[in-house]
């Protein structure tokens, strides 16, 4: 068949609207429509260029939402009109990692998705003259059309709107995930949110549904505070217009005859590795746990004084917030739809897949949350 | 009273044999016969100059055990007779880190102690012509008498012989408790630890008890081998000899269908920073946990990829195993006597007090595991 997609031609330049084939899928495979995606910092990472393992001809799009209209053979657990999200990380409840009870990060299609290929090592999308185009994060959703493994899939509910539940696919999975999966914030924990982009936010919003008593938002620009607020957080600090940013949450944390001070849990959602130290380190002694949540530029590093662990901080990672894909996503758009989490603010703006490149302007020009494409 | 103590009067000099002033002990405080007391690295990193914090004149020491003599006003938990292991790590249960319960590093005492000062601000410790002598780690067991803090002294049991449970004031414990507490190593697991000293021999111990499948040691002494495999070592890796041993430990650790392999705990029992990066990434995709237990060159750094982190890794760290030492040390005094702990074989020399120096000639040559002081 043919589709409409957003075509990564090459790195550094703007996504091509064209049409291209795709090829049905095989066996543990499935077709999906596309309804709606969002753009996320993730593709823009590799779009740019900047992504030293990005691949090109590609579809990029991890975000994405949409109907199941065939199955391949084997396919039991999916069937034609489902509504599913595209998991990048997939579940497929088999192998070694996912046995282990431990972790989300499922290895079963892990080699061939690094290398933009379906599972049996080829590529379902081709440009009109034959030319392979590579899968992206094992999705590819800035497509009106693609075809996934069952094991990425999440089904969810029929009633929930498309150009919402999209973001659960990435951001809003990421960032709340991050809270309760991977830091397991208690009731009446302080915490401290590095950047206040779409995935701050939601760590943010993870923070009050954990009931975190203080949440301490940091970004060096004011315009965001006023969103944050609104999503939970209760302090907010412009490391610009401080000193020290470490010393400063160190100062406001210290209560009652807690003369130490610290956060008990910190994120960054920056990608920035000085940031990373900083959230580290503005956290407890003793307990403070400090997530990384975002994605470094390739060869950076984080680095510290050992002392910082020796005496009790913990250095931690996450990666889709920890979530297992499709065990936990349907329980997140049920969140949604029980107003539990909040998105619909988060949408910021709706574009065609034509004016898709118009998203990344608008991430760029620092305007959007989150574009979504609708189909 | 007069004592006698060996006296580290300036960095880098060897300890002075002489006899000390030792005022009683004041309010909250006890005068403690040491009876035997191990010699440490930490020690040594203070006397030969390289502890940044250290002060002098000093009298060192910190792994001891003794009888009180003599309790101060308002000291309810403890009688002259009673026999009891020093704490640097105190445990006072009244402070905001000992009610969280996250935690061991009571903050009752840090002060005052960080200064070489006993609590009120003064040391009891004097030379003949009364120039103060510091405290050391809230301990100083390198002399016959010494006082402390009640909350920093841990009672145990009669009948267990001061020569052995000495070293149960820090190097069992830290070792154990780093597995027990701070890892939470369960029963099947696969752990790696590097350096074989006296550490580095409780960890593997610790393992061992806690149910480990495959602990692999890692030292630059082919030396080690034949002491760590009877505390439970499995596997061994001279990283010498081998062109990388985080690959190698990775290699040795893909079974079944675990073709990423890696293991589930590390431990750096070395002080050494690229160790501690190598001890990160060696351990497994998803939920290896790292723990860094040595004390690292002052200035020193650790680094890494944040993707370590992203991708599941936890990097931690350990103080004093973890163990809250009032209400844990009595317990691996127990587990000694019980001979769950095996320490016999790691003593093995025994010194006076006028051959403390040889101690840290034996511990640089590496001929020692513990050499303990008798009184």
């Amino acid at each position: 068949m043919r589709t409409r997609a957003a075509v990564a031609l090459e790195a550094g330049k703007p996504l091509t609207i064209m049409e291209v084939n795709l090829d049905g899928p095989k066996a543990g495979e499935v077709l999906i429509e596309i309804k709606a995606t969002g753009i996320c910092h993730t593709d823009e990472f590799t779009r740019s260029g900047a992504d030293p393992e990005g691949l090109f001809p590609s579809i990029l799009g991890h975000e994405g939402a949409g109907i199941v209209i065939e199955v391949g053979e084997g396919v039991t657990t999916l069937k034609p009109g489902d509504h599913v999200i595209p998991l990048y990380t997939p579940e497929c409840r088999e192998c070694y990692s996912c046995r282990s009870g431990k972790t989300n990060l499922c290895t079963a299609i892990r080699g061939t998705q690094g290398q933009g290929l379906m599972p049996d090592g080829t590529t379902r999308f081709s440009m009109l003259d034959g030319t392979p185009i590579y899968h992206y994060m094992g999705c590819s959703t800035f497509a009106n059309h693609t075809v996934m493994p069952e094991i990425a899939l999440a089904k969810v509910r029929d009633d929930a709107p498309f150009d919402k539940i999209c973001y659960i696919g990435c951001g809003v999975t990421t960032g709340i995930g991050a809270v309760i999966n991977t830091a397991g914030v208690e009731i009446g924990s302080t915490a401290a949110v590095f950047g206040l982009g779409g995935i701050g936010l939601n760590v943010i919003q993870g923070l009050r549904m954990a009931g975190a008593d203080m949440i301490i938002g940091v970004d060096l620009n004011d315009g965001k505070e006023e969103m944050a607020r609104k999503f939970g957080m209760t302090h907010f600090i412009n490391p610009s217009k401080v000193e020290n940013v470490v010393a400063e949450i160190v100062k406001l944390t210290q209560r009652g005859d807690d003369a130490i001070g610290g956060v008990d849990y910190s994120f960054d959602a920056t990608g920035n590795v000085k940031v990373m130290r900083d959230a580290l380190e503005c956290s407890h002694r003793g307990w403070g746990v400090s997530v990384i949540i975002g994605v470094a530029p390739a060869g950076a590093e984080i680095s510290t004084r050992p002392f910082q662990l020796v005496t009790g901080r913990v250095w931690k990672g996450t990666a889709f917030g920890g979530a297992k894909g499709r065990s936990d996503v349907p329980k997140f758009v049920d969140w949604y739809m029980n107003g539990k989490i909040e998105i619909d603010s988060m949408i910021t703006h709706k574009l065609t897949l034509d004016q898709i490149n118009d998203g990344f302007d608008l991430m760029h020009e620092g305007k959007s949350i989150r574009a979504v494409v609708e189909f």
